[in-house]
C-alpha cells in the first residue's frame, strides 16, 4: 500500500460544505462527512463526530456563517435576530468548551459593523475563514517554537490528543513533531494511549502514522519502564487550562507523565495558545475537575471489562504543578519559571 | 440480592475431582470447572482458565496426582515410568511458570520413600494436598504480617492480582484486606485496572467485592491524581521475583507506583513468599523482562482500539528499584533496608 505523507487535518471549507473528519469512528474507519444544515454541525459537535476546542469553535463558526449566509430576510435587524437565535442554538451544543462560545463571539461582533443583509453575509463566512487561518497560524507558530526547544531531543514521549486534528492543522503538543516531519527531523514518539477514552492509541497513533512520523503506543502503566528503558529525552503535552501561576489542568494521566520525568531528570513541557491561560484562575486549586460516568471506566466498546456495581473514580483531568513544569510552549515564545512572571508578561490580560 | 460476603478461592479438592474458578471469564461469568483427566488438568493451565504462579502450581500438583491414582500398572517401576512422563508433559504446560516446576519436583519426592504402587498413589495425593494447605498457611502469616504494618492505614492503592484466587487462599499482596475484613478492619481499597491485561478490573475488583472489602476501580493513569486527592496512605503490591538487593520485578506500572509513592512521601510495600526470592540474581539487571503481544495493547476483547501496523512496546513487567521499597512482607516476617542483609539474614537460600 503506498500512501502519501500528509499531516491530516480535521476541517475543510467547499464554499457550500465544510468537510469534517468522523474522529468517532477513528482509526479503523477514516470517514469524511459533508455539513450543511445548521442541524447538521449541531449534531456533529454533540455527538463528537469533531472534537478538540478549537476544532470544535471553528465548526461551529463555520456552521453559523453558512447558515446565515442562507437566510431569506429582507431587514438587518429580521437577520440579526435569526442570527443571535441560531447562535444560541450552536452554543448550547457543548457548553463547558470555552472556544466555542468564544468563537460565535468573533461572528458576532462582525455584525457591529455591517450595513446590509448582504454585507453580513459576506463578512460572517469571511470571519469563520479567518478564525480558521488565525488558528493554524497560531499552531504553527507553537510547532516552531517546540521544535527550538526540543531540537537536541529525538525520543520524546506524550499522552491525549493535542493534535493537528483538535485544531486546524499540527496541533499544539503535536505540532513539532509534524513541522519537525516537514523539515526532515526524525522524532521517535512514544504515545501513551490515554486510558479512559483512549485517544491516544485511537487519534494519536493515527495521525502521526498519517503524516509519517515514527510512532510507538504505549499503555500509560509503561510510562516510567519506557521513560527508562528507551531513554525517553522529553515529554510533551497539551493543556485545557493554565492558571497564572503555571499550574496546568490537562487530561488524566498528566501530572503522572511530569513526576516521572521529575525523577527521571528529563524536561517536561506544556504546549497551548495563550489562549489558553486563565489568568483569573491564580492557582490550580481554581481549578474545578470534571469527574465523568463510570461506563467509561468499566466498558471498552461496549465490551464489560469490571465487575457490575464496583465503584469507579472517573475524574477526566487532573493538575499538573507549575514546579515540574520545565516550560510552557506557545505562540508567544517560551515561557520559563518564574511563570508567575513570565505568563504575565508574555500573556498579560486573556484574550 | 443477598451474598455472602466469602474469601474466593481458586481451587477446591473434592477426593475425585479439583473444581477451579475459570478465571478467564471473570468478572461477567463465575463460572466453576471440574479437572478430573490429566488432559483437562493441562488444558486449564495452558488456556490461563487457572493462574497466578502458586495456584498453577498446585493445579498440576493435584493433575499429576489423580492421574498416578488411576494408573493400571502392576509394578513401582512401571509406575515412576509412566510418572516422569506426565510429569514432563504437565510442566511443559507454562514453561516459564518456576512454581509449576518446583511443585512438581515435591510430588516426584515423594517416590524416593515408597515400596509399593498403593503407597505412591496415597504418598501422592497426601503431597498435593500438604502443598495446597502450606500455601494457604504462607498466605495467611504474609495476610498478618501486612495487616501489621497497614494497621493505622486506611486508605491503600494496589495493582495488579496478587490475590486469593492467584494462590490458595488470601493472596500475597490483597491478604492484608481479606484478613483485616475477617478481624473487622475496614481498609478503602484503590484498584488500578492495570492494562493491558486488566487484572485490577477483572480481577482484583471482582475478588475483594466478593469478600466484602470496600474496592474502588481506577484507571492506572488516574494513580498520581487519586493518591493526592484521595489521600492515598499506603501501596501494596505482589512481586514475580525479587533479586538480592530487593530489587523487584513485578506487572508493568509497578515501578511507576514506587516513583508516584516517593514523590507523595506514601509508604510502598512489597508483599511475596520467601519462594519468590531469587538469590542468584544481584539485582534487578539480572531479570529479563518479557515482551508479549501486540494485540495486547491493540485489542480489547476482540475490539480493535488502535491503528493497524502501530508500533507497539509491551512490557509485561519492570523493574521497581530497592530504595523505593519502604518494606517487603514474607510469612518469614517484613523486611527491610538494607535489603542486601534483611534478605541475607531472613530468606537465606532460595528453597
Amino acid at each position: 500500500m503506498t500512501q502519501t505523507l500528509t499531516v491530516p487535518t480535521s476541517l475543510e471549507w467547499h464554499e457550500d460544505y465544510l468537510l469534517i473528519l468522523n474522529q468517532q469512528k477513528l482509526p479503523n474507519i477514516v470517514e469524511y462527512i459533508k455539513l450543511t444544515s445548521i442541524e447538521e454541525y449541531y449534531d456533529a459537535i454533540i455527538t463528537l463526530k469533531v472534537r478538540g476546542a478549537p476544532a470544535i469553535g471553528l465548526t461551529a463558526a463555520y456552521g453559523l456563517a453558512q447558515s446565515a449566509c442562507q437566510y431569506e430576510v429582507k431587514t438587518l435587524e429580521e437577520f440579526i435576530d435569526l442570527f443571535q437565535r441560531e447562535k444560541k442554538y450552536l452554543a448550547a451544543s457543548r457548553p463547558t468548551a470555552v472556544n466555542l462560545v468564544w468563537a460565535l463571539n468573533r461572528l458576532e461582533k462582525v455584525l457591529e459593523k455591517v450595513s446590509s443583509v448582504n454585507e453580513a453575509k459576506t463578512n460572517l463566512l469571511h470571519a469563520a475563514i479567518q478564525l480558521h487561518a488565525e488558528d493554524e497560524a497560531v499552531c504553527r507558530l507553537i510547532g516552531e517554537n517546540g521544535l527550538s526547544v526540543l531540537k537536541d531531543k529525538q525520543i520524546v514521549m506524550t499522552i491525549c490528543n493535542a493534535g493537528s486534528i483538535a485544531t486546524s492543522k499540527y496541533g499544539t503538543a503535536l505540532a513539532p513533531f509534524h513541522l519537525g516531519r516537514e523539515k526532515g527531523k526524525a522524532f521517535q514518539v512514544y504515545a501513551c494511549e490515554t486510558r479512559p477514552v483512549l485517544q491516544g492509541a485511537r487519534l494519536t497513533a493515527w495521525e502521526l502514522q498519517q503524516s509519517g512520523v515514527d510512532v510507538t503506543l504505549i499503555t500509560d502503566s509503561m510510562a516510567a519502564h519506557t521513560m527508562k528503558e528507551k531513554g525517553v529525552e522529553a515529554v510533551i503535552v497539551g493543556a485545557d487550562r493554565i492558571s497564572a501561576n503555571g499550574d496546568t489542568a490537562n487530561k488524566i494521566g498528566t501530572s503522572m507523565l511530569s513526576i516521572l520525568c521529575k525523577h527521571f531528570n528529563i524536561p517536561f513541557y506544556v504546549a497551548a495558545p495563550s489562549s489558553t491561560f486563565d489568568l483569573s484562575s491564580l492557582d490550580g486549586n481554581d481549578i474545578p475537575i470534571e469527574e465523568r460516568n463510570r461506563e467509561e471506566i468499566t466498558t471498552i466498546d461496549g465490551t464489560v471489562i469490571a465487575p457490575e456495581n464496583v465503584h469507579v473514580y472517573n475524574p477526566a483531568f487532573d493538575v499538573t504543578p507549575h514546579e515540574l513544569i520545565t516550560g510552557i510552549i506557545t505562540e508567544k515564545g517560551i515561557l520559563y519559571p518564574r511563570f508567575e512572571e513570565s505568563i504575565q508578561q508574555n500573556i498579560g490580560i486573556k484574550q
